[in-house]
């Protein structure tokens, strides 16, 4: 990202401990907040936005680890972990840390992906020292016994049943299937059911004492927050756990990797007697630093991200053929997705894939007209100042903006940067991207001659 | 609601036409908003609550309609409806529609529910006059031509297949079958596949006539809104389509009814290959306005509200028998539902149906402990600010209480009167509530000898 503004502030060492280093990146004003950042010895680094005008805080813990660190045999080894952080430690129950988070009306959760974990609670501002003290516990303190290891499969093996049962979700999974193969990126955050059944205590606890080093985690909190106020409370939390010891602990910078996605005119058909066919049409994107991710997220904005963009318009406005269908990108260090879903009666599936392919190919030779592109970037600019609104929305962009790219940018510098998106830049990322041959994945009841002609889709 | 503050502030007459009224109906400070009504000429009610700290605004309209209003051979017509209003109108077409919100990264959506149907959209303050010519316009102007009709069909065809294909979704219409059978309140908000396909043009307009006139309507608005100006934005856009006319209107009360459910020991299954079983067991519950609303409230949380309530730690927490497990209320003018819903195997649904029950049973003789009353007290007082820090939330609270109890109540009040429930309160509508005999309804691939020992969990 471009543009920081680093203003570096001494902050003195108290009781002879090693030096905390506390800059503000980014000064706060007419409803943004101001942004600062303290790395404490152990390689700790915490991050803050205060926005005063809030009555609300949340504080969060994001760990540099996901389902694309597991090898095969660990497979949903770091979404079964995420769970059994909320089964103990040595201070709390589960009891005690879903009731203490319960009892002031907090919502407390966390997630998992393919590069990094989230763990979260949202409080209101006088419960935030709450929630940091028993969101640090669990990340530093957990217990992981055996007896909870196998009392959660059982919760981790309906979770994977309950997705499994949503086939319009099931087909990202499926997608990421067709792109990656049987790879780190390819195979499911949640493992299969013989993953999961095969990952012990033992297992699941040298993947924890590997992956939460305090090196490896970011801790974020927006809302109506001090910063000097989080950051002692973390450094307590963390120093009772005896995990800032190493003063010369370095942080480890963001992920990188060479993944190249050469996939191209492969389909996957899970048959499934499903009353709609779940389709996902894609190709390979970007990676999350590419600097043509403006561009395209403009493009994907216009093609099929609100009711005006012409996948909306084309196959449901005029056609009536579906209820959801919507383009997306996903990007990861090093390398993106973009995908077109769809969930259509199967009858219809080859007219809608039709429609969706030639859609694509279209802006990959045309580009996008001047009042598209003018709407995907007022569209962009004010969905992004719009879903700034809450604590839990500003917790991910700096916690995830620290893991990922180790830096910030500011909500002005972000709306500028989409306005600067010119009509050049997007024909030559559309050129580009939806100019590659797609894949697709499909979920549903369909037929065999059906089933032959899906291949008609990515020829 | 109790303890309004009515202040009445006298308004002049412009230009020599009927005069509206405005009340400040609630005080705002502490970042809580001031709530204010204007009755118009017509019979158009509009409130708004301004809250100058944020830079959004989240405009709506809320009708007094809903599938309730639906004889069988109308099923799904508010529904389908309300996806008409889409469509355009004698100003608009369906792009100029969704292009003038997206345009400006705002997000327009409705929704349909058994008693009332909401228009709204959220956007920057600074676009609010938008969103409200193109929200009045849509409601007021909607041309419902035969073309739009047929091609929105297959759309609404299209979602109630998704709706088939989601179980965990699905199963709460089952349970309002179970409960209500073949009446309004039984069948779906969407219609089935037969009644969607036998509504006409004709019939949706006359529909709309009838139940759109502005007696029938309230509006509001929230976030950082200008009352005044809200007021003269909405009389000018009701006006152009000359729906404020009728000088001695009256708006609708609130719904009532006289609805009581004596649904006992029923038991619904819908057979399906799902890999989980999906079950919801509840009993009648108790209506909107029914004062014993917040002890049933604090038992709803206690038994099923969060990770510490007795439900997800009996089933999940120390069995790992389910992923997904809660209660929850609904009710209408003048009944209502209690339900409990699980997702689990299916060779397990026999022991989460027992633990369920005897949880019920439980409750419904000895009531709470101390402990979970205090616990369930703080977190819906919680939740309950934390749930109104955005302005849709805000829009949907003020308009959703003008239109179904035609009076406001502050967040102070509210959280008075939860705070104020005692055990004997919730002793008592536990032996009542959960003391019913309770039905079920399952979907999920049940075995002829699984499916018999169904009755047990409702005998």
């Amino acid at each position: 990202m471009t543009s920081l503004r680093h203003q570096a502030t001494a902050r003195p060492s108290t009781k002879g401990r090693a030096v905390a280093r506390t800059q503000t990146l980014l000064q706060g004003e007419n409803g943004i907040g101001t942004v600062r950042k303290t790395t404490l010895p152990g390689g700790l680094r915490v991050v803050t936005e205060t926005l005063p005008s809030v009555r609300s805080a949340t504080f969060g813990i994001w760990a540099h680890v996901g389902s694309r660190d597991e090898t095969p045999a660990l497979g949903g080894a770091t979404h079964y972990l995420e769970h059994l952080l909320f089964k103990g430690t040595g201070r709390r129950s589960a009891l005690d840390i879903s009731a203490a988070i319960d009892a002031v009306g907090g919502e407390m959760n966390a997630f998992t992906a393919k590069e990094y974990t989230c763990y979260y609670a949202r409080v209101l501002d006088t419960d935030l020292p709450l929630a940091i003290d028993v969101v640090c516990d669990m990340l530093t303190g957990s217990l992981i016994e055996p007896a909870d290891v196998d009392a959660e499969r059982g919760v981790i093996l309906e979770e994977i049943a309950m997705t499994e049962d949503d086939p319009g979700d099931c087909v990202h999974d499926l997608f990421a299937h067709t792109m990656f193969g049987d790879t780190p990126l390819g195979r499911p955050v949640l493992g299969t059911e013989d993953t999961v059944n095969a990952l012990t205590a033992d297992r699941v606890r040298r993947f924890y004492r590997k992956h939460y080093d305090p090196t490896h985690l970011v801790v974020a909190a927006a809302g109506n927050v001090d910063h000097a106020k989080v950051v002692r409370l973390v450094r307590r939390a963390f120093d009772r756990a005896g995990a800032l010891e190493r003063t010369d602990a370095v942080p480890v910078g963001p992920r990188d990797g060479t993944r190249t996605i050469r996939t191209a005119g492969r389909v996957e058909l899970l048959g499934r007697k499903t009353e709609q066919a779940h389709v996902v049409l894609g190709m390979p994107g970007i990676a999350r630093t590419d600097d043509r991710r403006w561009a395209l997220g403009v493009l994907n904005t216009a093609l099929g991200g609100g009711m005006s963009s012409r996948l909306f318009q084309e196959v449901r406005e005029k056609r009536g053929l579906a209820y959801s269908v919507y383009s997306y990108t996903s990007s990861f260090a090093d390398c993106g997705l973009f995908g077109v879903y769809a969930g259509c009666r199967p009858s219809q599936v080859h007219d809608v894939l039709r429609i969706c392919r030639d859609e694509l190919d279209q802006v990959a030779q045309h580009g996008l007209s001047d009042e598209e592109l003018r709407r995907a970037i007022g569209q962009l600019s004010g969905s992004t100042v719009l879903g700034l609104e809450d604590t839990g929305a500003l917790m991910n962009r700096i916690g995830k903006s620290e893991l990922c790219w180790g830096e910030q940018m500011s909500v002005d510098d972000m709306l500028a940067r989409i306005a600067a998106v010119t009509p050049d830049e997007v024909r030559e990322v559309a050129a580009e991207v939806l100019g590659r041959r797609p894949s697709l994945s499909v979920i549903g009841p369909l037929k065999d001659k059906q089933a032959a002609r899906l291949h008609e889709a990515v020829s």
